[in-house]
């Protein structure tokens, strides 16, 4: 029977710890604001930017959605993003992707200042990811590494396997599993045999994007499995990576919904928060 | 018997390359030149950048060697690497490391031009190396490949282990070895087993810079290790990270000296023709 790492309980102590930094800034006259660019055309990224301004609500967090119809040229959603990089009262900028097919996310994420990147898309946040400097971590990686830590899991030499090598999870997490000095093996859509590198796997992190792509018989009863993936099934609902046979096999599992996503949103205000706190020493250090 | 995977050959084609290529560009008024930066205090750099001269020589390529003393303050290299990076009859500049202790390699190589950076030192071309986009890579890297695929190997598919992950070569070479779509698996000095993930290699890259650490008993007999260490012996002699013992159970090994060292070279005057190409096409750019 697989153990579920659930994730509300970890998001629920992030919430706690923002919740509590966001009053301590109000008494300094400092009101934390989320600005999310939505250019429409994805449902899901609606969907998403929605559940973020309700979490904001509970948190006292002002939220802004700045909603741009699809067909906006790349040069105005240039100039809404200067806009909110240069407005003090703007602490985190959240752009919402997948982007329409017209615009090249590259450039338009490299436009956002790297101090209130609290998804950490820009180029130098990138880059810090790598070299390990400070800088704002995108959230999806942090949250796959702060469930497992949640949970008690040590990562220091275990042995890890990766299923997924995209910019957006699979490489930051890479990197940051480097710091945890697991020693992890990297796999993808070309690796031959993906069961032989689960077999050797004590805790596996899935982040591909394709349903169901873990099979019952790649897992075996003493892995972890951490399950980065959010598709939609054809009967509408939301699942991940991980096929129902492989969670009956493992010996524990973040379901999906209600893992890693779940604290994936957390760590968004997490981050908020850190980016405040970046961008009060950038203004000190003037 | 192991094959030893020399690169004297490798070599002699990409020099062949480069000597038609800055014959073409003299024809076009354009004299290739290397900036070699060297701030005193490490024997080897000497030695490294002298025999860059040698080659520049044989190549027909200008090489100026700027030799600061070792003491010399943050500023007057950057001073001096801003003068090379407007100098536009520079079109490398190659920064010689290690750099004495009171410096800080990170801030120095960041000011070097990203369109003279031969040895892929600069944020924007370690960035480059992480997703995939055109830059100047690092030599070293590229030359572990390149030796391979100079044999006839090709990465698709193939269980890699890479030891050691360093920014100048580990984690670059991992990055690259993703365009390869190899399965690589990442070990470092906190891997309690290193012998298991080169049990299950077919090849394996080292890059620790440490003498022998790996031993006769880590390998196999279908095992490829390309040995990109360059340490020091008690002897004074040049040796790798691969072990006398590990080489005669393997079954091909690029030795050192003559191996990934040897390409490396050649590779940085194949950067320094990229780069003339790179500042080309800024210049018709703007």
């Amino acid at each position: 029977m697989v153990k579920l790492l659930k994730a509300k309980e970890a998001a629920e102590q992030v919430y706690d710890s923002v919740r509590s930094k966001v009053e301590r800034l109000k008494k300094e006259d400092v009101h934390p604001h989320m600005a999310a660019v939505l250019v429409e055309g994805d449902p899901a990224s609606l969907y998403y930017a929605q559940a973020k301004q309700k979490t904001a609500e509970k948190l006292g967090v002002a939220f802004s959605l700045h909603t741009l119809p699809s067909h906006t040229p790349e040069n105005e959603i240039l100039q809404l993003i200067t806009r909110l990089n240069d407005d003090p009262s703007v602490h985190g900028i959240m752009l919402e992707l997948p982007l329409p097919g017209h615009l090249q996310a590259g450039c338009i994420t490299a436009a956002i200042s790297t101090l209130k990147d609290i998804d950490g898309v820009t180029p130098a946040n990138k880059l810090a990811v790598v070299t390990g400097e400070a800088g704002l971590y995108p959230a999806t990686p942090q949250a796959c590494i702060q469930l497992l830590k949640h949970y008690g899991y040590n990562l220091e030499g275990k042995k890890v396997t990766l299923v997924g090598r995209g910019q957006t999870v699979g490489l930051p997490l890479f990197h940051m599993l480097q710091r945890e000095n697991a020693t992890v093996t990297v796999c993808h859509s070309r690796t031959p045999d993906l069961a032989f590198h689960l077999g050797h796997a004590e805790i596996a992190f899935v982040a591909v994007g394709r349903l169901h792509v873990v099979k019952g018989a790649m897992v075996h009863a003493d892995l972890t499995l951490i399950d980065a993936g959010i598709n939609e099934t054809e009967e509408g609902k939301i699942a991940g990576d991980v096929s129902p046979e492989a969670a009956m096999v493992a010996a524990a599992l973040s379901p999906v919904p209600g893992g890693v996503g779940t604290l994936t949103t957390a760590i968004l205000f997490q981050n908020l928060m850190k980016a405040i706190s970046l961008q009060s020493k950038e203004a000190h250090r003037k």
